[in-house]
Formats: C-alpha cells, sequence, structure tokens
C-alpha cells in the first residue's frame, strides 16, 4: 500500500487495489456515500454527453451490468462489447490496436481480460483512464472498494472489526485484494478459513505480517464464527483448480446455514461477492445477517464514485522509469507479457527482487 | 378477468393479462395515445435518470429492440443480457440470485424466459416492478395489449367487432392471450378459424364461452372472411410442436393473398404480431388490409405507458397468502417450479381446482 | 460522381459514395469540423430523444463502437443487434420484414450486412434514412468520408495531394471507395502499389481516367515513397480471396517501418482504415508520420455531421424509374438480390450498359 499521496484522489487510472492509500480508499467511500444523496438532475450532470466504453473480453453479467447502471445513471452512456466473438479481433488486431482505437471513442475505458496484468498494459498504451474490471486471476479493485464500502456503511468504521474470509483462500481473487486493502487499516483480526491445502498465497500472508492487524488461520469455521462481525464468503473457482488439484474434495467444505449461523453475533454481517453455489444456503437471505445483495448493490454508488473522478483527469504519458528491465521474461505464465509484440517490463525491488510490472507477480 | 379494481392503474407487476381488468385496459391504451403526442422533452423527463433491465434469458430481436427504444425515448436508459451464454449464469448461478442481484442496478425489470411461469416468480422475488416480455409459451401481456391498442386505433373501439385468430389455435402463445383479453370486451364474435388437430385449448374455450361474446369454430378462412373486421393471423410455431405431431401438415394451412383478399370487407384490417413466414404473402403489404407492421410499431406507446405507470410503483412485500400449497408439483413440464430450489406453490379455487401459482397451469 | 446538387446536403439516405457530388463531400467534411467545437450541451440536443438503430448482420466492433459513441454524444440512443444469432431471423424472418419493423422503432437506421446492395435494398424498403456501414464487398461511404476528413485536417485541402494506395488494391474495398472519392478533386496523383495479380478493378481505373487526376500503377512501395504526401495502407484480406488466387504469396507484401521511412517525406502521413495486421509494423506508431489512430477517432465527427443531416430528413417514396428491369438477374453472385422474395432491379444506362440498381455492379 502506497502512503505518498495526499488525502485527494490522485489516481490516474483504477489499476489493482494496491495503487491505493488509505486516504485515498476512504475518500472514495466517502464520495460513494454523496453520490448516493444527489438528486437526479444532479447525478445526471456528472457524466452529461460523456461515453465509457466496457470492454469485456471475457463475459461477466454483474461487474458489466453494474458499470453499464452506474454510468447511466450519472447521464452518460456505454459502448462496448462482451463476447469477443463479436469483434474484429477475428480479424487478427493486437489488444494494444484495439485500445488505441477505443481511445478515440470514449472518455473512460473499463476492461475485463482473461490476462493477468492487461490492465496494467491498458493503463499504460492510452491517454485515457483506465478502470480495471477484473484481469485474469490478479485484481479487480472495485470489487474490493464496495466490499469495503459495504463494511463501512453496517459498522461505521472498519479498524477494530473482526473479519472472517472462509473458502478457497488460495485461488479467489476477492479474498486477496480484500485482505491486501486491509492491512492498510488498523486492529483488525482476519480469520482465515480455508482448507488446509487452499490457505492463502504466502506474499499476502508476509503482507499481512507486517501490517498492524493481527490473523488466525484455522480449518473449521465453527471455531472461531462466535468472534466475527464480518464474514466474507466466497465460491470454490473450479476453473482456477489445476487439474492435478482436488476441486471435487474442496467444492463441499462449507454450506453457511441458519443452524451454523445460531452460533454467530446477533450482529454477524455475512458477505460473498457472488455468484454463490452451495456455499451459503438461500434461507440465509431472510435473515438480519445476508449483506450480499446489498454489497452487490452497493458497486453502483462506489463505481460512480470512481467515475466522477477519472472523468477529471488529465493523464500524464506514462514515463518507463529507468529500472524497468526488457530483457528478463515474466515467470507467471498468465500474464499478458507473453503475447506477441509486448515487450516484457520487469522491476527491480531496493531488495533485488523483481516484479512484473504488469501482473506484479514476483519473477521466479 | 379480474373487475375488481379501479379505474386507476393499480399493478405492481405485468406478469399476465389475466391480472387486467377492463378499466385497466383501457387506462393503459388512454395513455398510450396520449404518450405519442408529448413533445420530446416532456417525454424524456418520464424515466430521466432511471434504469430499466432487460433480461432475456432466450433471444427475441422485436420484443427486446421495442423495449430499448421505448425506454430510452422517454429518457432511460436499458442495461441486460440477450445471450445466456454471456452471463454468469455459467458460474451455476440460480435464477432467483441472478434476479436479487440485477433488483440493485434497475428501476423496472423486464424479462423473458423459456420457462412458464419465471416473470410471476420474478414478481414474487424482487421488489422492483416487473414486466412479462414472455415466459415460455405462457404470457406475452404487453403483446396483447398492444394489440388491443392497434384495434381500438383502428376502428375508435373494440367492443361489437368481428374478429377472426387464424392459424395454429393449439400452440401460438398471441392467439391464447388476445382471446382471454377480448373476454373483457362485449358484444365481439370471434372466429376461430384452425386445423381441427389445432385448435383453441379447452380451458380457454371455457372461458370465452363465459364471457359476453359469441364464438364459431371454423376450418375454412374463406368461409368467414366476408364477415370480418380483423383477420389476426399467427405463424406456425414449429418449437412447440411436440415430435409426434404434424407440423410439416400444418405449416402450409393458409397463405392470406391479395386474391384471397378479394372477397373481405374493404376495411378488414390483416394483423400478425410477426415475425410471418408464409401466412401472409408480401404482396399483401402494399394493401390498405395490412396492419402489422403499425401493429409493430405500436409496441412503443404501448410499453411506455406500462413503463410510466410502473416506475411510480412503490410495491408491497408478496403475501404468501394461506391457500398457497407447497405439498403438491405442478403438472407443467416447463413450468419454472420444477428448477432446483424453488418451492412449489399451488392454489386452490373454490371450487377446488387446484392451480399453479407461477404458470397459472391446471394441476391435474 | 453526381454534380447535380445544390451545395447543401439534399441525400436522403447515405448508401454509396458515388452518390455524393465534391459539394455534398464538403459541405459534411465543413459539418464535421464545426460539431468537434461545440459545447457538450449543444452536442446533446442534436439527436435528444432520438434512436438510432445499429442492425449489424455480421460483425464489425470498430463501425459499431464508433456509431454507438457518435450518437449518444449528440444526445441520441441506439438500439441494434450484433450478431444475427440473438435475432428472431433463425424463426425465418425476411430482412426486408426485419427492416419494416425496426422502421417502428428507430428515426435512423444504420445497416452493416455481408451482402453487397442490401444498404440499397434497405434504403428503397423503408421510409426512414438509411446509412450503410458496410454492404459486402461493395461500398463502405462513412469510411471514406472520414478518410477525406483526416487528409483535409491535416494538409487543409485534398486537391493536389500526391497519395499512395499500398495493398490488394483488387478486393479491399476502402481504396476503391478511396479511389473513387477522391475523382471529385482535382490534381491529385494517385500511385496505385500492389502485386500486379491484385491491382485495382478496371471499372474504377475508368473512372479515374476521365477524372482530373493523374494515376500510376507500381508493384515497388519504394519507388514511389519518396513522393507521396498520404501513403493510404490496408490489409490483405484473406476472406475475399477465391481459392484459388495466392493469398499465401500476396499476404507478406510489405510491411511499412523506420527503416522504409527514412525515404519519405518529413510530412508524409500514413493511413489504415484498421485494423492492421503485419502492413504496419508497431514501431511507426511513436512517429510522426502515424495518422491511423487519428484517422479511426475521425469517425466520430464525420458519422456525427451525417447523423445531423439525417435526422431533419423526411423521406419521399421511392419511385420506380420506368428503366429499372426485373426480367433479367444481376451476375454479381453474392448480391443481395438472389435472395428468395426480392424482385431484381437493373438498370440500364444511356450507352446501354446494364447496372444492377442494389450492388451497382456491371451485368455482364
Amino acid at each position: 500500500m502506497k502512503n505518498n499521496f495526499s488525502k485527494k484522489f490522485s489516481l490516474e487510472d483504477v489499476v489493482s487495489i494496491s495503487d491505493f492509500s488509505r486516504a485515498q480508499i476512504e475518500h472514495i467511500l466517502s464520495q460513494a456515500q454523496k453520490i448516493q444523496k444527489l438528486s437526479v438532475s444532479k447525478k445526471t450532470q456528472i457524466l452529461k454527453g460523456k461515453v465509457v466504453a466496457l470492454l469485456f473480453f471475457e463475459p461477466s453479467t454483474r461487474t458489466k451490468l453494474s458499470f453499464a447502471s452506474a454510468v447511466q445513471q450519472l447521464g452518460g452512456s456505454v459502448i462496448g462489447f462482451d463476447d469477443i466473438s463479436t469483434t474484429s479481433l477475428v480479424k487478427g488486431e493486437s489488444f494494444t490496436d484495439t485500445l488505441k482505437m477505443v481511445e478515440g471513442y470514449a472518455d473512460i475505458v473499463v476492461i475485463r481480460h482473461p490476462l493477468d496484468g492487461s490492465a496494467r498494459l491498458a493503463a499504460d498504451t492510452i491517454s485515457k483512464p483506465v478502470i480495471n474490471a477484473g484481469d485474469g486471476r490478479n485484481q479487480h479493485p472495485t470489487q474490493t472498494l464496495l466490499d469495503l464500502f459495504t463494511i463501512q456503511e453496517s459498522f461505521k468504521k472498519i479498524d477494530g472489526l473482526k473479519i472472517g474470509l472462509c473458502g478457497d483462500l488460495k485461488h479467489y481473487r476477492p479474498f486477496h485484494s480484500l485482505a491486501l486493502a486491509l492491512s492498510c487499516f488498523k486492529n483488525i483480526t482476519l480469520y482465515l478459513v480455508s482448507p488446509s491445502h487452499l490457505d492463502l498465497p504466502k506474499t499476502i500472508r508476509e503482507i499481512l505480517a507486517k501490517s498492524n492487524n493481527a490473523f488466525v488461520e484455522v480449518t473449521d469455521l465453527k471455531k472461531v464464527l462466535p468472534e466475527l462481525d464480518v464474514l466474507y464468503m466466497g465460491r470454490i473457482p473450479k476453473e482456477y483448480f489445476a487439474e492435478d488439484e482436488s476441486f471435487e474434495q474442496a467444492k463441499n467444505f462449507i454450506t453457511v446455514d441458519k443452524v451454523l449461523l445460531e452460533s454467530a453475533k446477533k450482529n454477524l454481517k455475512v458477505m460473498h461477492p457472488l455468484p454463490r453455489v452451495t456455499e451459503i444456503a438461500q434461507e440465509v437471505d431472510e435473515t438480519e445477517h445476508a449483506l450480499y445483495f446489498q454489497q452487490a448493490a452497493n458497486a453502483i454508488p462506489v463505481r460512480q464514485a470512481l467515475l466522477q473522478e477519472l472523468i477529471k483527469v488529465k493523464k500524464h504519458k506514462p514515463v518507463n522509469s529507468l529500472n524497468l528491465i526488457s530483457e528478463i521474461q515474466c515467470t507467471n505464465k498468465t500474464c499478458i507479457s507473453h503475447q506477441e509484440s509486448i515487450e516484457p517490463k520487469i522491476h527491480e525491488t531496493v531488495n533485488q527482487k523483481l516484479y512484473c510490472h504488469y501482473c506484479g507477480k514476483l519473477v521466479e
């Protein structure tokens, strides 16, 4: 987490939750709250005459619909695609050419892509602000911001809460981003609940260890449930399991139902980025614990707050700083830097570790 | 037909034409007429800043395009999908979860779905008004309202007309709904023209028999054509034929052409919900009889009138009234109540008949 | 090129660049320049409350996105489809019926279709203005207008320039239309650079020969590059090669790179309608020569200028003039007139040549 920004929002793109300082997160949450209270006539002025491109190189209904709704409620309009088979990409156009073309038609570009690092590449390529709506298994920062907004709205604070993350902590992206974002906050106790072979990646646990928060790893939700203020559930993402990993064994790890919730605090809130499969029983929807549909609805004000900031941005040309190395390949196989015609960019840290500029992964 | 509503529109959802009283139908037709005369600046205020979700779980160009046009001409905007393969449903999300998610992004939800009863289930599930844009073979109430509007605009009345329904009266949904709707009106003579094995379902004929209208069943259009004010044609819907039914035999039942129309009244109007295949020869398009493209265009004011009413609605939580039975399954195989996680709801009438709450079909 | 129009724009449809006089082209270019300078509040009045249908019977991202952006920036809204598999056409509806339906929902209809002549047929069929966004291999007039606008913006003139067209001059549509359009202008030298078996069709060379311009045919770009003001490159369109034609041999005809450009004028501008494959090396993007992404962006003001004119149009019924012959078939196999239910229309010129009214091709 960078802490070197003023309180005002100064990002030119929204690519990674790690680009946000605590102050910037809090600014967006505060703006999201304000935007909900605007009159229709004020709201529809914010993006009047502006066009937001929604480039979905892989399908994602929820994210697409909520961005489209958010933009249009602000008086803007949307263009885009949600199925690459209906695009000119079949004529062999490169990813960066597609972006340079769209740049001429839109004021902000929202991008969803199956490859890690695609959003950073997009942000470096064009002079219009880019919002990452999910790049492979890497980042989905607006999801994390709406998760934080949902917690803030419910508890009027984030510091000091006891938050359980429960599911496939190894593969499921929303857990990673939320854990990183929470490391900006204070006195949080994180309960990491997963089967032992699906625990949180080491790199993230290292960041948590350096933060002002405690974390506890357990395999049985029942043991920690009575402690929790927030239980953040997630899907077991079959598509992210390697062939030799035991998806069948993992898929029924847990179902949160009314019986289980009897031991929870009265005020426990259950969250889930959706879609759910069997992690939360339908009967929970009617209880006071269920916060996941409100969480989904919070996509609107949070994405609107980001759009409102980015529409004002005049982007600076990306500066290729001296320590970006092109002679080394990123070792993450699903990084976009392996695509033809894209030059690798590796970034060396003070302690001589190498990270990919695009996907942010450690070069091994 | 319910007659227990005041003249004002008091529906919270538009699910079935059977929910409408005559007064409510007339109110919508009258509003549709008024809305056509509004200035652009007044029209674009009606849905300003509002979002209508168009959820098309099966494709339907005509309905989709006309709803999208209707909404946007009123200053609103649309979100949605028209191809379920590009939605998260591939990740296994349930129908009701999809709806609860969309509810957070839209002010009105228009739904098209291949299963009977899906629109009623949607209306029960969410707190935003639902418009049924076609649920399986069951209902498509806005089609029926625009049919009625088209007749009203042409003849300045509906009562007393002689109306022929000609085609596959057994399977083709628009015939069923129009016949039911006309049962609200008076002194109509309905001519039911079909091959004998494709006649109108018994349940509908029973309702007609109780109405203030006469009906006549014939197999030869020529015999009744000279009587008619309106000839309502329809496609022979191959997709609704069971394997053992004789589609090949039925498909060329009739082609209305100029020669045939020589015996018609000069003022006969030919209608068709479109698309047509061979039921109406192209040469008829140039005649004064052709009303089907005007009928298609009438989708705009009629759907706008409905949207204008529904945007004002504050929905009440659906009350599970006492006589809904969950222990009995609906016997309609294409009813949505057979989907996993949906509880059957069966409604018992005074005379001890059982009807499915969702698809409205008699439980056998 | 017709020269019989007043300076003001008097077209009711935009079907073929050959329908434009020089004065009409200049009017559109001038309006495009003005529209860029309008304030947001003035721009969004131009199409307020209006609906433009984008009917894409074959996919084309670039054209679709730019039209959608152009319309919405003017305050209008869009409806349409970009994948015929999700339309009712699967129910067997004819092309003209689809158009007569859409006519009821939209104020302007933009059409992209794989068959030659489809746009002319559409324009003849409906009473709303039609814009051709590409009909088969035939015409794409708005592309040509934005090409001309791009040249005009760069050089403040079109007359007198030295312009190279380089690539597959036989098959690639943008070359044909641009060459035809330039024949309206004066003192241009056209350099036609292609492999000898992929040279410009004879019919177009005949028109050029009659114009006020010179043209030179060469097979080696290097020989003429130093002369050029504009180098207009194009893709080698694999999909337009017949099986017995040598695509493999042609596909690497040329790659314009920095080394090659060393011999060019400092002020040479390289254009390309995009998408490019290997015709222009990525390294050229950073040079002052690269104009192709600006060219893509110019789609917006040019299409807006056309929309602004067409929204004012009251179309006259197409008059079937006496010399249209229905007894002869068009000999172009990819002409839409071969579709079932469409009557051929052949037009006889003064010198007794026969041209298809729809696709404009010579009947052989």
